[in-house]
């Protein structure tokens, strides 16, 4: 594989010609100008990243990072830690939220064991475990530099994969417990904002273990005092393998102009990660579903993203990106299969009135 | 068919057994609990509707009801009134945004003319017509009561053919010019509003016609006095026949225990009326996109919903249904095929945890 410097000095954003291209078609179909909202912006958008107007999305795939997380000794999360290795599992096993909602979308799901507390072979299983559990962060580095850039670079790898076989957009998702402790520090650490603006409930704490979890996380950054200026500083001492997988598929995505999702809050520090890394990655990522962490709407403002669906969903996993997959297609069936005005036989001296 | 009252009178509400039902399966299911949302809020409605946990939806159907309205005299709209006939034959040749979305969703466009303002006779197109466009409301009545009547009676036959070819969701569309205006009458007459509040810029007015817009519905309103507490007056004062039409559907859903998704703000005056006409209707309707039109979320409010999408969307056309049907299927993938916590092996001790 190449080294990540060259890679992410190897990223361009997005083809600004396809993108006035794709526009003038969408101006054109008849409707009145701009009318389907999103949809547009989302064709638009396609077209910049693949430098086509239409975009079909047969090969669709939702990678998801597995990774446990030190912190968890410090009683962050409500969940045990071996949820993290069952529902690995039962990912494969096609029977979890994201499981069936991919399944529903037509999307291959592919679960990489980044960096799960346990010994796991299970048949069709990605094994690229880091180390076993991050260390705890609250007490030190969460890992070393390049245990972080072994992780960006396992997310790579899968996209090169993803590429090799054909795919044509990419879902992020993740499972780790732990791991809305992890992404509200990179977040904090990214925007120096504190832990009551940032840090939400993750799996459903008590008040009571709310405030332990924001103290824990302000501890973290206090004692590890990442550089915000170093992506990869702020990673290995506050971030987690599984973030740190999904960081390199937004970095990959962009590299090789693939048009790809965030789920909620996780992924989305993946995608600030990402972003930080290289801004013009933000050019590839799409929205899917509006998470209920607060340290969520950050991330999108600073990307500048808005996302497409409101169903209240909390449960990661990349649930959101599984159903989002059928919004980008939509989007695309839009600006493919709709009739121009003059395909619609609707006379000019009626288009002017009509936009 | 059956009398309207006799209709009214024979809707109930949907079945909280059921209900209860659907909800101890999802609070079963290996998820922290009501972790997704409004994925779950869905399963559960669905469940209430027809009495059965798991409701695949093979065979959807989209109604769109399409006619003219007499108030487009007073320049309320920045469209030419043609375009109600010339997109009605775009809808059956699938060229428009909802045909183009509709067969993305796998669902059946069903294309009623119960109003438009010309001799139109295509293959396929339901030939419904009540009259050639309504009356200008802001001169008098838009209809007489008798029509008023009429436009319902259409909607209900489409669901009742809908039934019997097996549909098991459906969906609301409609094509009119000037019927944002008849919609946001309709709103005003039944909450007592005023225009500010409620009237929005439509397909895209100028201040100045926007202005001309608000003053022309407040006309209307003064003019012919609607009963509020009698939504047929409402409808035959100051509606249409497509809202009069889906208004029908509406009620023929709940009649025949079907989920019925509103579009936006036309197909949700229809909606209202319906329910005005009995709100144990608003049990079998469930919301697609949020629309731009600000009279929408008076409605939705009054009906007790939310929209599910956010993708700022103003076509109309039943675009947002179209993308919405997934989201409902989605919905029942989640109940139907994922595993409960014994069937994902997560043990006793750990489900209390994650929960």
């Amino acid at each position: 594989m190449k080294d990540l410097n060259e890679i992410l000095e190897g990223i361009e954003g997005s083809c600004e010609h396809a993108k006035i291209k794709a526009k003038e078609r969408l101006d054109n179909l008849a409707k009145p100008l701009g009318s389907l909202g999103q949809l547009e912006e989302i064709a638009i958008k396609l077209s910049g990243i693949t430098g086509k107007i239409s975009n079909p999305m047969i090969n669709k795939q939702l990678i998801i990072m597995s990774a446990d997380n030190g912190v968890v000794e410090e009683g962050v999360s409500s969940c045990p830690q071996n949820i993290t290795a069952i529902q690995t599992i039962n990912f494969i096993r096609g029977v979890t939220g994201v499981g069936v909602l991919a399944k529903h979308a037509g999307a291959k799901l592919k679960v990489v064991d980044i960096g799960i507390n346990a010994d796991i072979d299970y048949p069709g299983l990605y094994k690229r475990k880091i180390r076993k559990s991050t260390w705890n962060m609250a007490k030190g580095h969460a890992m070393t530099r390049e245990e972080a850039l072994k992780a960006i670079e396992t997310g790579i790898d899968m996209v090169e994969e993803a590429v090799r076989e054909g795919a044509q957009v990419l879902g992020t998702g993740e499972m780790g417990i732990g791991n809305t402790s992890t992404s509200s520090a990179i977040i904090m650490a990214f925007t120096g904002y504190d832990a009551d603006r940032i840090v939400g409930k993750g799996s459903g704490l008590t008040e009571e273990g709310f405030e332990n979890k924001k103290k824990i996380i302000t501890q973290a950054l206090r004692i590890n005092e990442p550089d915000k200026n170093d992506p990869i500083d702020v990673l290995s001492k506050v971030g987690g393998f599984d973030i740190g997988g999904m960081a390199g598929c937004f970095i990959g995505a962009a590299y090789y102009r693939l048009p790809i999702l965030i789920d909620g809050l996780i992924s989305a520090a993946a995608a600030l990660l990402a972003y930080k890394l290289n801004p013009l990655a933000a050019d590839y990522m799409f929205t899917s579903h509006c998470s209920a962490e607060p340290g969520y709407k950050t991330i999108i403002e600073i990307l500048g993203l808005k996302p497409m669906l409101n169903l209240d969903m909390r449960l990661g996993e990349g649930s959101g990106c599984a159903i989002a997959f059928n919004i980008l297609e939509a989007a695309d069936k839009v600006i493919t299969n709709m009739a121009t005005f003059e395909e619609a036989s609707i006379k000019n001296d009626y288009l002017i009135d009509i936009r």
